[in-house]
């Protein structure tokens, strides 16, 4: 597909419209097919951003996708089609909107719910400079389960300006939506719209819809009425989407196609995860399973099929789930909360005070920890280690491999406090032979003076590289121990090193996780204590390779390091 | 007021139902009056509450207070009427719900908007075990604007269980209530209840209501009525309360009794705030101010006033108010977004994504920082730098006092990153002689092998403390350094010391803030750094003089540990 030229699309004829389409879907399929990247989700939003770049003036007006995975279309229309065969790669066209990347993307998105607020902001900005132009609001119904939606909608008369809300109603988030909200959209797409509609006006909403948001005939009529009514203040346009439209393998398929890789491979943890934790609650029956829209991705099918009376997904709702699983505890259940490393951000001051306030025994599954790749900024969980080290009555623990992981599980079936488990997407099953709570591993034990403390399955691979390195390279060898826990710090074990020179590996920020703790620990000791991890940086879309061998975790740089001080 | 007889109440007659609310009543006022505490919202609930303990048993059944602040009648009715005298003290009953205090308080709350997830996962918990009793959420008007609550409620048809929601509609949060959801009611409370029980329903929600909160007459038959549907599924049931009802001061002034201290002082920072930034904002139109439903005691009433049109309270909204701060900042403003800092845990995932991620100019006015006093665990504003240290594109300031802090707004205008500036409640207005952002400052210079760095007011006070005792007691001098930026730390400074012992002193805990950042730039320095901060724990209600002195920032410790090191 090529560029437009600037204006070309508002001259289309209806029919070249259609062909538009049918060239977008084509080339966002393609490109994923190639580069990986979200399919279904990005298929069903054609018609309806074709159709707004016919209504609006972009870059003048102002579109915000909420989380922002359905933005390929906005992005082939907007300049960057020409590029699009980088999708997701390393200095190529990222799969978010992206201020730096283009005029076109007024507001970074990646996590659900924040395109209202986004947008309200940005229209309020705009009637206190005394411009004028649109300000749109993309919105799956997914996100609309989210409370940062509702925070939004109730504020619309506070704020007292106008958007265009669309509401993109799939009926899917990753996975199918669930809940009242839901429930509300199914009533207006039933045509029963009268009711409910007089409660959106509380809220300062004008309804138009539902419309068939595959179908440029019936949306762009629509689109120019509610820019019409946006003079007289907010609208919601309701839009009925199909995900994966136009593919009938991914429409029959949507949540299998949501994300696409370049190969899709299952995730090695998660499966784990998924294994373990059905077996153990089929001993147990205090085990309970919480999730936010994610329950497929992860691995929790199995056990949401073989448990459905204890397995809860309560929509993209990340404080609610944290709040559940404390309340569940509280009466003697044992809540197993998955997630991923980014979202469980949403639900930090529940963790605090609702879990480990409490002391109660919530076991955290946190995947997708450490650098992500191809999502770039938004889903790198590289903060995890540094935003749980300082809580309160919680333990983290950070398996070597598989195999520990699902030691841990089974060990935290009888552990009463809090517990944090983090891990990557892949990995391999290996062994774990001796496992302690609290108590690092030491996996080669030399007589050098140096020794690497890494935590995860990726900085103990790091470790090893290294430690090959430094043998091949100047004949030094080091021990390596696996730092399992980041709290309780094995503290008995780091007082009975001997080594002069310390050297820790995390795959977090190097600043409030692993490394600072452990230097922490030696303060006073007289030993070197060398940290590695990633730089205090969003991280950019990229391999997970090259994004540690960019940003602090090269195993050159860190043989180099080690190097200058083993001198000494 | 004396303690029931278990059973008791169930027995009274209708007057003595009456007599026991105008004592519990005149309890709650006498003994706030003396120990401060929440006023008006408790004087709201009295009447609901005895209604409650009425028609329910507790604590077979079990009771969840949103926020919490409202729970001082049902302390008085389950067996703490004897030890009220010591409500908020040191040792004594909480002002909030605490499961440690009672069998009868089966949650701890002190943020909004949990109680209704709580409930839910109480509700379950039962159900799997196949008990029997009911679960009741107490929630504020104000708490309907939260996220949270909407997401539990979005839940109630997934989780398929039952509890009785009670809306505590007294038309106030800590600021009148506003936004969408407060208009709902309104409209239910004009007795218009028909349309808008529809859309109630799609959430799986009977409504029952409005009914007057403050009548026993009216109350105990609907609360019957709710507990027998409550058979069927969960019930909303809608009472209308006054706050400060029965006191006709607290009636006529509730956000100025919301909460009470044994004597009212203004805040001295938060007035400084308000001054500051209605000066500034007069010379520079790019100026907004924004706020969670704290309007008045963060000290921008004089703000909101001067400017009302570039002045937002949005409610006990802060991942919202997060989000709009950013989108407000990516069109050339300049948003002060002042809040508490236990409060601002709740924006967690949106400083990251949405303001740091996008570089944005916006500034966190972070008020009640350090320990807070007599609120206990959930009010103690003790992580915010650890949980703010590591965010990439932030910068901290911990002003020294009220003049310095004026220093930093006047800076903080024209600097066009993210800037977080932390303080305490009280302070002084002292003098700032010379401000460099990222610079420490030193404040008493000597020869000594020792230098105290120290952060904000209280810690300094603290170390002159320190330092006037090692020079009492053992003849030892030592420098004090205003470290008045966490980041970005002042590298050249802290290089250019040359004190063989480096002492660090903060008011948060010890984990992931000054301590560990400092340590973490000696290390391999051959120096000592000794840190003081708060222990990792959530500290109990208790004034802010014995918090430090107990948990772990007493001054005889502090001299004692650095008398160790230094006589090395």
């Amino acid at each position: 597909m090529k560029d437009l030229i600037k204006g070309e699309l508002k001259k289309f004829t209806p029919e070249q419209l259609k062909s538009l389409c049918a060239e977008a879907r084509r080339t966002i399929y393609e490109t994923v097919s190639v580069c990986g990247g979200h399919l279904s989700s990005n298929l069903g939003a054609v018609e309806l951003t074709v159709a707004l770049h016919r209504v609006f003036d972009f870059p003048t007006d102002k579109i915000i996708f909420d989380v922002g995975h359905q933005c390929y279309t906005h992005k082939l229309l907007s300049g960057r089609a020409g590029k699009f065969s980088t999708l997701r790669r390393e200095g190529g066209i990222s799969g978010f909107p992206k201020r730096e990347e283009s005029e076109y993307d007024c507001y970074d998105t990646g996590h659900a719910g924040t395109a209202i607020s986004a947008a309200l902001g940005i229209a309020k900005a705009r009637d206190l400079k005394g411009e004028s132009f649109s300000v749109i609001a993309v919105v799956g119904d997914g996100s609309f389960q989210n409370g940062l939606i509702y925070e939004a909608l109730n504020s619309l008369k506070i704020l007292n300006t106008s958007i265009l809300i669309i509401l993109n109603d799939n009926g899917m988030s990753i996975s199918p939506t669930v809940g009242g909200a839901h429930e509300v959209f199914e009533e207006l797409k039933a045509e029963k719209p009268l009711e409910d509609v007089a409660l959106l006006e509380h809220f300062g909403l004008r309804y138009l819809g539902p419309v068939n948001g595959n179908d440029l005939d019936e949306l762009l009529p629509v689109l120019e009425t509610a820019k019409e009514q946006l003079k007289k203040g907010t609208v919601l346009l309701h839009t009925v989407t199909r995900k994966g439209q136009g593919y009938p393998f991914s429409e029959n398929a949507p949540m299998q196609t949501h994300g696409v890789g370049p190969k899709v491979t299952a995730s090695e943890y998660s499966r784990a995860l998924g294994e373990e934790l059905t077996s153990l609650a089929g001993r147990d029956d205090r085990i309970v399973a919480v999730t936010a829209a994610m329950t497929d991705s992860l691995g929790l099918r199995g056990f949401f099929e073989a448990f459905p009376e204890r397995a809860f997904d309560v929509g993209i709702c990340e404080e609610h789930a944290s709040v559940l699983c404390a309340s569940l505890a509280s009466q003697g259940m044992k809540p197993y909360y998955a997630i991923y490393s980014t979202f469980l951000q949403r639900a930090f001051d529940e963790i605090i005070h609702d879990v480990c306030g409490q002391d109660l025994p919530v076991v955290f599954c946190i995947d997708r920890a450490g650098a992500t790749g191809a999502d770039g900024e938004t889903h790198q969980g590289i903060f995890d280690l540094s935003y749980l080290s300082f809580i309160p009555n919680l333990a983290i623990g950070i398996p070597k491999n598989i195999a520990e992981f699902r030691k841990m599980l089974s060990f935290s079936v009888g552990y009463m406090h809090p517990l944090a488990i983090r891990y990557p997407r892949e990995g391999t099953e290996g062994e774990c032979i001796s496992f302690e709570f609290g108590k690092f591993e030491v996996l080669h034990s030399t007589m050098s003076d140096i020794v690497i403390l890494a935590a995860g399955e990726r900085c103990l691979k790091l470790a090893e590289e290294v430690r090959d390195g430094l043998i091949a390279q100047c004949n030094v060898d080091c021990s390596i121990v696996n730092a399992r826990f980041l709290k309780p710090l094995d503290e008995e074990l780091l007082s009975s090193r001997r080594e002069s020179l310390i050297v820790t590996i995390e795959d977090n920020v190097r600043t409030g996780g692993l490394g600072e703790k452990i230097a922490s620990f030696y303060r006073n000791s007289g030993r070197t204590v060398l940290s590695f991890g990633y730089d205090e940086k969003l991280l950019p879309h990229a391999e997970v390779s090259s994004l540690m061998e960019k940003y602090g975790l090269g195993v050159q740089n860190i043989i180099g390091e080690i190097k200058k001080y083993a001198g000494r």
